[in-house]
Order: C-alpha cells, then sequence, then structure tokens
C-alpha cells in the first residue's frame, strides 16, 4: 500500500481538462475498429437469420412463429434495456450539477461498452466452430446490456470525479475483465449465475470501488456532490425503472417457461421486503424519524440485487422475502456507517455507494445462490427439474447440488478476485495526467465537459429587464420578508 | 353527522409528528409477519414450480413453453407495474414541496400492499383445498399490483394530510377490504370486472374520500397544496405512462387471445377520445380559452377508467369512443365545479381529485358494464363467445345475459357500499392522536417525514461569487426565523 | 416564391390569440365525428372478435391461443405507444418555459391524430369487401400511431410558434397526405418500409419543414427557444424512451419471427453507433471539446431513423453500425451548421431541428433501403426468403432484387414530394389569420395557451414569511423592471 500511495502522487500533476482531441480520436477509432471487427466476425444467428423458416422446414421441425427465441425474452429485453439507460443514468442524477454528466456520460458508456461486449461474449459463448463467426440473437443483445451494466455500476463510484476519455477506458477494460469472468464463472467453474449477482453486481461493484481508491482525492469537497430537491425527484425516476423491471432482469436468460416465470416471482417479492425494511432502517437512523431520499433511492433496490442467482432456484416465496429483508437493512446501515467509513479509513469514496447497493448484496446473492444450490434436492426439484435447473448435463452429468453449492462458492470468489485485481490495475493506467480529468474543486461540476445553459431565466419571470435593477429587487424583498418576521 | 362531528373534535388533540418509533415498528413488525405467513401458506403454482414439464409429461400434455402462462401475461405485468409504481406516484408530484412524499409513500405503501394482497387474495382465489397452500404465478402478481392500486387511488384524496403511519394503516385495511369486496363481487355475485371499474377505481376512490371526509381539517390552507411549473412537468410522466399503458391495465387479466385484445383496443379508444373532450372543457372553462394543466394531468385518464368493466365485452370500437367522449366531458367538470363544492359544502377535501378520475368514472363504468352485459345477445357474440365472456360456467350455467346485466349492477353497488361504508370506519381509526399526522400548517410539506436538500444552489447563478457573503445572508434569515418563532 | 412572400405578407395581420371558441369546437365537433364514422365503419378483426376461437375451430385450424396475433405484436405496440407520447414529448420540453406545450399539444395531437388514421389507414389497407367494414386489430393501433408520429416529428419544426388549432389543422391534413402517401408508396410502388424512414420520417420531415418556411417569422428572438438546466433533463426522458424502444418501433410490423428479431437487432446496432459519432462530432465542434446537450438529446436518435426501411432485410450487424456511424455524423454537422443556414438563407426556422434528426436520416435510410434491396440475392436470402422479405407474390411474383431497388427509390421520391408539397399547401391554409397563433415576442411561452403556475414560490425558502409582504417586494420587483426597460 505504500507503493500505491506513491504512485498516486507521482501523478498528480496539473490537469488539462481539454478533451477535444482526445474523446472524438477515441470514439471514431473506435467505432471504426467495431464496424470492422463485426464486418470479420459478427453475424445473424439461426434465428434471426432470413433461413430460419426454410431450416426449419428443412430440419422437419414443425415450429410455430411464436416459437422463435424472440418472443420469448423481448420483453424481457426491453426492460433491461430501460434499467440499463434510464435507470442507471436517471439514478445518479441526484448530483445537484451534474445530471449531465449522470445521463449523458452513462448513455455513452453502455453504447461503446454494448458494442464490445457483443464481440467479446460472442468469442467466449456463441462462436460457430463452422465458419468462425460470432451468432447473435436476442440472447446477444441481453447479454451485452448485463455487460454493459456492469460498468455503468462502476461508474456509480467515480462519478463526477473522472473524465469521459477515462470512463470509455475503464469501460473498455472492464467489458474485456467481465467477458473473461462470466466465461470463468459461468463455464469452466459451472455455477449458475441468472441474475448476475456475482457475474454484473459484485465483479462490477468491487471493480469500480477499487478504481475509485486508486484515483482517490484526498482534497474533495463532498458537498459538491449534494442533491437539491428537484434531482432528487429525478433520480427516483431512474430508482423505480430500475425497482420495477428488475423481475426481467433476473429472468431475462433464465430456461424458458417456469424458469422464467419463477425468477420474476421471486425477484418482485425481494424488492418488496427491501422497501419496507429500507425505509424503517432510514427512519430509525434520523432522531426524529425522517426518511432520507438517499435510502429510498437506492436501498429499496437491494433485494433485487441479492436474489440474482438464486431467482431461478427454488428459492421458496418466503426466502425471497428474507433475503429482502436482509438486505434492505444491510443497505440502509451501509449508507449511514459504512460509506463514511470507507471514505475516512479507505481512502474509499463512493459516490452513489454502490457498496451498499451492488456490492454487499452482490456478495449475499452469491453465498445465497450457493446455500440454495447445496440445499437442493430431488424431491424439492424433482430429477428432471434439478437437472434443468442446474443444468446437471454433458461433461457435468455427474454433478451433484452440495458440490454445486461449493462451484457457486468458487465463482463468487473469482468473481471478488476479478473486481478488485481488476479495478487496482485499471486504476493505475487511469492515474496517468492524459485523460483530462477534472481539477478537486471542478468535480461534480456540469460546465467543465458540457455546454450549461443559463439557469436564471428559468427562475425570474420570462422579461429582459435590467439584470442589475432585478438583483436589487430581490434583495428588497429578501429584507421584507426580514423585516415581516420580527 | 352530527355524532360524527363530535367524534371529529373529541380526537383533535395537539399533534406529535416523531414517527421515528412508529414507522420502524409497523414496517418490521409487519415484514417479518409477512415472512411467517408466506412461509406457511404461499408456494409456486403449477406453472412457476419447477416440475411445470415434468407435469406436463405426465399429464400427455404436449405443450409448447411458449404456453406458460408467463408469455401471455408478462409483458401486460411490467405495465401495470409501471402504472401503480411510476404513474401514480409522479402523477401526485403536482404538489410543489410533496414530490417526495408523493412518490416516496406511494412507493412504500405500493410494496407493503401487494405482499398483504397476495396473501389476501391467495385465501379466496387460490388456495389448493389439496395442501392448503395459496399458490401463486403471474397473474397472482397482476392482481396483487391492482389491489395496491386501489389504495393508491385511495391515498389521491388523503395526498398530504397523514402520515406515513396512517398510510400503511389505511393501506392495511385497504387491502383486506378490497379482497372480500373483490370476493363477494366477482365469485357470490358472478359480476364480470377485468379492467376493475368498481372493484379498483369505485371501491379506491370512495373508501379514499370516505376518510377524507373523517379526516377533514377546516383550517387547511389549500394553497399549499398547488403546483410549479417543473413538478407540473412531473405529473405528466405520471399521467402519460398511465395513460399509454392503460390497455395493459384492461386486458391484463382477460381471457387469452381474442379477449385481451379486444380489451387493448377498446381501452386505447376511450383513452384518445377522454384527451380531445378534456381539452375542449378545459380550454371551455377559462375566459381566454387557456388549458389548466389539472384537467390535462387527470381528465384525460378517465376514459380508461370508465371502459374497465367493458373492455373485454363487444363494446364495439364506437362504443368506447363515447364512453371516453362523456367521461372526458364529467371528469374535467368535476375538477372545475364538484371539487370546489365537495371541499365547501361536503367537507370533503380531494387533493388530487379522485371523484373526478376515479370514483365518478368508476361509477359510469359500472353501468356501462352492466347495460353492456345486459344487451348481450348470441347474434354478436355466438353461443361459445357468450359462455367464455361472461364466463356462463359451473353453476352459473343457466345465467342469460339480462341477468348477467343486473348482477353486473349489484356489484357496483357493493363496491360502493364498501368503499364508504370501510372508508368512514378506518377513518374513525385514523383520528385517533397517535399515528402522527401533520399540523394544518404543515401539511403538503416534506420537510415533517423527509431530509429535504437545502434549494437555494440550484437557483443562484453557478458561478463563484462571494460564497462568504450568501451564506452570511442565509444565517441571517435563518437567525431572524428562530427569532421568529420564540 | 414572389408570389408566396406576397401571399405571406398579406396574411400578417394583428393577432387574436383567444382560442377558446376554436378549439372547443374543433375538439367536440371533430371527436362526434369521428364516433358516427367508426360506428358506420370500424369493426373488431378476425384475431379481436370474440367469435375468433369459434372460426378457427370451424375452419379445422388448430391453433393455439399464443398464436393470436397480440402476442406477436403487442409489447413492440407499447414500446411504439412510449416512444409517441413519452418519446416525442419530452423531447421537446427542452425549451425552458415551452414544456407545457410540448408535452401536453404532443398528447393532443396524437390522440387528435390516431383515431383519424385509424379510418384513413382502414379504407385504404383493411376494408372488408364483403361488409364495407374497417376491421383493426393491434397492427392497426401500431399503424395508427405511426401515422401520428409523422405528425410529431412536423410539430417538431413549428414548436412554440403555432395555436394548438393549427397543430389540429396540420394533423388533420398531415394523416390524411400520409395515408395517401402510405399508400401510394406500400401498395402501388411496392415499397417496403418496415421502420418508415420515408413513410414516417422523410414525409414527416419535410411537411414540418415546408409549413415552417410557409409561417416564417422575419422577426422572431430564438433566445425564447433556448433550455435551461432542468429543461434539459427532462428532454433526455424523451431522447432515451426513443432510443431504447426504436427497435421495438422498426420491428413492429416486420414478418412473425426472424423478420422482427433481424429487424430490432439492427436496430440496435445502428442506434449504439449513432451515440459515439455523435459524441465525436460534438466535442470536435466546441473550442474546448464540450458536449452540447442538443446534440446528444437528437442526433443520437439518427441511426434509428435511418435503418427504418432496410432494418428487415439482411443489411448485416456491420452494415448497421456503419448507417449509424454516418447518420451520427451528419445529424450532428447538421445541427451546427445546417440549422443556422437554412435559418439564414432558406427562411425556415426548425426549432427542434427535425432536418438534422428525421429529414436527412429519413433520406439516408430510404437510399440505403433501396441499395440494400438493390444488392439483395438468392445466395444471402434463399429463394423463399426473398420471396417472404420483399413480398415477391400475387402480381408482384416477377419483381427481381435490382428492380425492387428502383421502387424503393421512387417510394422515396413520393414521400419527398408529398412531404414538400402538402406542406406548402397546408402552410397556407395555416396563414390565415383566424388560427389563433401567438405573436412573434410571445413564442415559445406556455402563458398564452395554458394557465401557468407561479414559481417564485419554490425558489425562496419555504417559511410562512407575511405573503402579503412578498407580494409587495414581487410588485416592487416588476415595478423596477418596468422603469429599467424604459
Amino acid at each position: 500500500m505504500g507503493c500505491m500511495q506513491s504512485f498516486r502522487q507521482c501523478c498528480d500533476q496539473p490537469k488539462n481538462t481539454n478533451i477535444r482531441i482526445s474523446l472524438p480520436a477515441v470514439c471514431f477509432v473506435w467505432q471504426i475498429a467495431m464496424i470492422i471487427l463485426f464486418g470479420i466476425f459478427i453475424r445473424y444467428n439461426g434465428e434471426s437469420d432470413v433461413h430460419w423458416k426454410e431450416n426449419n422446414k428443412l430440419s422437419n421441425i414443425s415450429t410455430s412463429d411464436v416459437e422463435n427465441e424472440f418472443y420469448f425474452r423481448y420483453p424481457s429485453f426491453q426492460d433491461v434495456h430501460v434499467m440499463v439507460f434510464v435507470g442507471f443514468g436517471f439514478l445518479m442524477t441526484f448530483v445537484k450539477r451534474y445530471s449531465f454528466g449522470a445521463v449523458g456520460f452513462n448513455f455513452l458508456i453502455a453504447a461503446f461498452g454494448l458494442q464490445w461486449a457483443l464481440l467479446m461474449q460472442g468469442w467466449f459463448h456463441t462462436l460457430d466452430p463452422v465458419d468462425g463467426k460470432i451468432k447473435i440473437g436476442v440472447e446477444s443483445l441481453i447479454n451485452a446490456d448485463f455487460c454493459a451494466a456492469s460498468c455503468l455500476i462502476a461508474y456509480g463510484a467515480v462519478l463526477g470525479k473522472v473524465s469521459p476519455v477515462q470512463l470509455l477506458v475503464m469501460t473498455l477494460f472492464g467489458v474485456t475483465l467481465y467477458s473473461v469472468d462470466e466465461y470463468i464463472i459461468l463455464n469452466l467453474i459451472h455455477a449458475r449465475d441468472a441474475g448476475g449477482s456475482m457475474v454484473i453486481h459484485t465483479f462490477g461493484a468491487y471493480y469500480g470501488l477499487s478504481i475509485s481508491w486508486m484515483l482517490y482525492r484526498p482534497n474533495l469537497d463532498k458537498r459538491l456532490s449534494c442533491s437539491v430537491y428537484h434531482s432528487d425527484v429525478f433520480a427516483m425516476i431512474g430508482t423505480l425503472f430500475l425497482w420495477m423491471f428488475w423481475p426481467s432482469f433476473n429472468s431475462a436468460i433464465s430456461y424458458h417457461g417456469d424458469g422464467q416465470h419463477r425468477a420474476a416471482i421471486n425477484t418482485y417479492l425481494s424488492l418488496a421486503a427491501s422497501v419496507l425494511t429500507t425505509v424503517a432502517m432510514s427512519s430509525l437512523f434520523q432522531k426524529t424519524g425522517k426518511l432520507d431520499m438517499v435510502h429510498i433511492q437506492n436501498s429499496t433496490l437491494a433485494g433485487g440485487v441479492a436474489v440474482g442467482t438464486a431467482a431461478e432456484f427454488m428459492l421458496m416465496p418466503y426466502g425471497s422475502l428474507i433475503v429482502g429483508f436482509i438486505c434492505g437493512v444491510i443497505s440502509t446501515f451501509g449508507y449511514v456507517y459504512i460509506t463514511p467509513f470507507l471514505e475516512k479509513h479507505m481512502k474509499i469514496h463512493d459516490t452513489c455507494g454502490i457498496n451498499n447497493l451492488h456490492a454487499m448484496p452482490g456478495v449475499i446473492g452469491g453465498i445465497v445462490g450457493a446455500v440454495t444450490a447445496a440445499a437442493a434436492s430431488e424431491e424439492t426439484y424433482g430429477k428432471e427439474g434439478l437437472i434443468n435447473t442446474f443444468d446437471f448435463t454433458g461433461e457435468w452429468s455427474n454433478m451433484v447440488p452440495s458440490l454445486q453449492g461449493a462451484h457457486q462458492a468458487a465463482g463468487l470468489c473469482v468473481a471478488l478476485c476479478f473486481g478488485i485485481g481488476g479495478g487496482i490495475i485499471v486504476g493505475c493506467i487511469l492515474r496517468m495526467p492524459i485523460w483530462g480529468d477534472a481539477p478537486d474543486d471542478q468535480c461534480f461540476e456540469d460546465e467543465l465537459y458540457w455546454e450549461v445553459p443559463e439557469d436564471e431565466e428559468s427562475i425570474l419571470p420570462v422579461v429582459d429587464y435590467g439584470n442589475h435593477m432585478r438583483n436589487k429587487a430581490e434583495n428588497d424583498a429578501h429584507f421584507s420578508m426580514e423585516q415581516s418576521r420580527n
């Protein structure tokens, strides 16, 4: 840690925040690279290719049009899409003068990340051995959105303190790490993780927290990151769309039929329980029982994170409620005590509190998944159900639930290692003084990277009076108020 | 009414608005109770249980995965979910300093109510006689959301005047009454009510209005509940998501196939007609023809309420337009004349005007349903269609349309009685001086139950003017306020 | 053009902005006409009629309930519905004091337009020759929304400069022209246009631009149409819902199965590419590389417009990226250079920049469609695929791809002619001094057509200072403003 410290200091040099060369260059070069790589590698898969019906006939599959994978997953895909772009984007608009950055950079890095994710995940998962092409369909789009989501989670830790170029670099490495991590956890270790408690949330959150630790700014004025009334209402748009569509997130890539059905029910219940315990805890921590918007905006979602891995298992409705109950409590507790602790003693500043919303609930989710898997019995699942749910097929046909539980736990450890290790390495890269990040006193301030409209006119009558006179009148008004109160 | 009056007075005592004990206690106790009850009673149903495929094979049902109930109803469920949390939540954000309460308490009581609804509705409708368990699936989630919606409608009448603890009590009783009411109307009386004009809207609205009557505050300053420019735009988010997804609301639990299809079309048309007549009436009631945001936000939705019962019937496209036409007119008229009348002469203060949006259109919807049912003929519906649409099966196989019409009318009466009667009783309970409600001069004010961020910085020019001076002025202001209170 | 000029001048007379007679009259008369016409002409189609199951049995079609058209298209319909009402509505809220008009009039003209569209499109496309009735189902609703969308695009050009009555007239003619235009392009010319690059975007945009040209106001102060911080965040709600749901827009009426699947994938990719090149260009055009919200709000969507026609073709994933790449660049370039050019040299004021978001990308989309169609080969599509994708059936069974390309190009020309020609004619009508449009100095100002709440209270400290004194101070302020102007 001493060496980290010195590395940090050597990188602290005067800031050049002009990104007129670097940002366009990265975007253009990257987009051109994507076009070339997509041209070489990416094709439609069997269900999105124009030969679908012809091939079905040739194979003597008499299938209805409605059995195209599209109809199983497209509504869930759209919900996930809303979570990624509106949910994560608006959740971060709470910072009073960083709403453009929250929703705009969220937009940028999601659109950037999903393209790279289609390639990376394609190479690992859907590469056709015959023609060497990646075949994509609606499930690929969902997975690409998931991968982008993990980078957006990481963004939450560094919100307001990094430049868009840094975000793109962070996303580039994040997607790469995610894809390797996911391949190891799901394919090599054979852990199950339909809702991504480990793969998406644990990885993404520790990746972001580690980067934030590497980029620690000791002199940052945190008051700049506080909210105003309207920005808190905007953030609730993000909260609610995340909350409502989380059942789709956790069920989007589950098995057809009862798998997706059950995942949606479990998530729905867990989230409902989170809301009640979050409200209870938030009220309990204030002298007069007032609620804190930060908790309502974030901790209510913890139940969805924590039920991710086990959502498709036979967690049982009451099991889901218990998970949600615990996570609402822990997450709110985290906002009150752990975030300040991390800031003060660990030098980790976590703008959106992703430690409370994604990291801790993600780890809990991994543990719940491991326990639920280990406890699975043929009595509960049936013979076929056990095989389907845990995919005990092919080389894994000899697996038993207790061993599966151990594999789940191993998967969690891998996610932690990739998150923390990857974050430290990428954090080092991001400390280089070439990325155009903001000086301490201009953090959480859109002015730096955005053309910001002047705001006064929204308030005062929309006429072009002499500005000087207005201020005088305003002062008079304030003065007379003062008077009237005495 | 005299005794009501005196009961009211005896309950008026000095207010203690500290909810630090009561709110967490209710939330924790209730959530723990839910976990226990869910553990005892609630299990997955046949289509969400892991044995689904195995059971289908055993029963020799060769079914495609896509015929799982999930795929019939999940997209509609998600739309209903958005209506409940974003729709109702944001619709009430119009009050200038009560947006946190609108969207936050809406969130709380919906998450609270839907859990209790799953149990209550389960006991009445989906209790498995073999093992004594409630079996839930996606349709149960929709019904739970519907039940929560009726309590959110009631919340609209008392918005800004009650404490969160009162809201939870109100929701607890509301869900209970709803479930009994629903059982009587749908099962005992055998009325049809797919979109809930009677069960959801009529009941919910009269429940809320009766409570508001019991909690009448004669000295309330209504100017506190007015809007500002931005809060009206936030409210339009609620309006539009309600408006757009209403076809899903009315078709969510209709019969598969043409039933859902027709319900969506009828609702779509009725809502479109409401928009035009609302605009016309709103403009007509102002001297210079200006439109009033209150009408646009609310009355445009009346068509969706009123077409609820009859949406799955052969109402015909022009019939839907007529319903929407009438409701847009009546609802806007209600905002202009009936709301002030209720306030002045009936001592019912209705913050959101639910009388105009839910009560009157709900009753109209019940009547439209009764008339349409009574007018149903085998010529229009076909033999099979008549049986399917009105469920003339089992013990009801001898029903005829004209009698069905009478049953529909009886259902409407039951909904009215439950709403008014239940509201008066619950209103009595809520008048007890233990719930921490606000004094008159702090109604419609988030300060009381929420940590509210300071707002001035969002307003003042975002340049670093002498920060010192501003803060000084601010402190002075605060100081003089302190003085004035002593 | 000289005669246009003189026609313009002769219509410029003092403005009467009272719409208390005209607006209600148009709404009521029109809605009653709709009821009558719907009564005469519109019935449920085979899949939404109550006889659906009975008829299937009679025809010996053993179909599952889930094969009702409803389940193929309803989720996409709802996404399109959100785009039309929230997407277009909120995208235009950026004008600082015209948010009510943006979202409210958008609501009005969409609800108005879709009813007329159901009739017009019904006469052209789904008139049952047996009974002379129009048969509607979910696909009709999607098409009606599409038609309304083209009028909302046109609204973007004249936002803030026209009265609601003018908007209704514009929509009435717009829907009529659209339906004829669509019939010629799709049926007579047999061009394919699933996502409506030509039919919706090219037509709508040139229609709007021509009207804006006819209504040119030489003395308009454009500063009134600028944004404030919060209004830009509201506009991002519109942007994101449009961006996210565009894959549903382009796939909503494609062929079942692989057609819808492929259209969604292509649109998803094209939009992602647009985001990166928009950001790159926006940053490149500012001295210090700052991003401009106008570009992010609009140009990121250009890829969705341009991929509309070709979305269901075998455009290939890299092809979609190329289209998105080009459109992001051209659209942002348009905002920087072409919009001011049109304003200065062509006397076309384009409030929302629809030339950059819809007109140019729409034309590109038409060209991409023509080229892709012309390049289609049996090798890529397969024999059956070619027939299905381009509908080479019936009288068109002798078509070949190269000829289809020419037909696509012809379709584009027709859309341009209808847009420009129709816009000029309708613009003439709208110049008549009877429609209640705003004087130049009250454009972009909600005050004129809306009851606007006072805003100051949201700003000043929320304490109950003497209300009387505040108003006095306010009056003083207004007074001194008046003074300063003289």
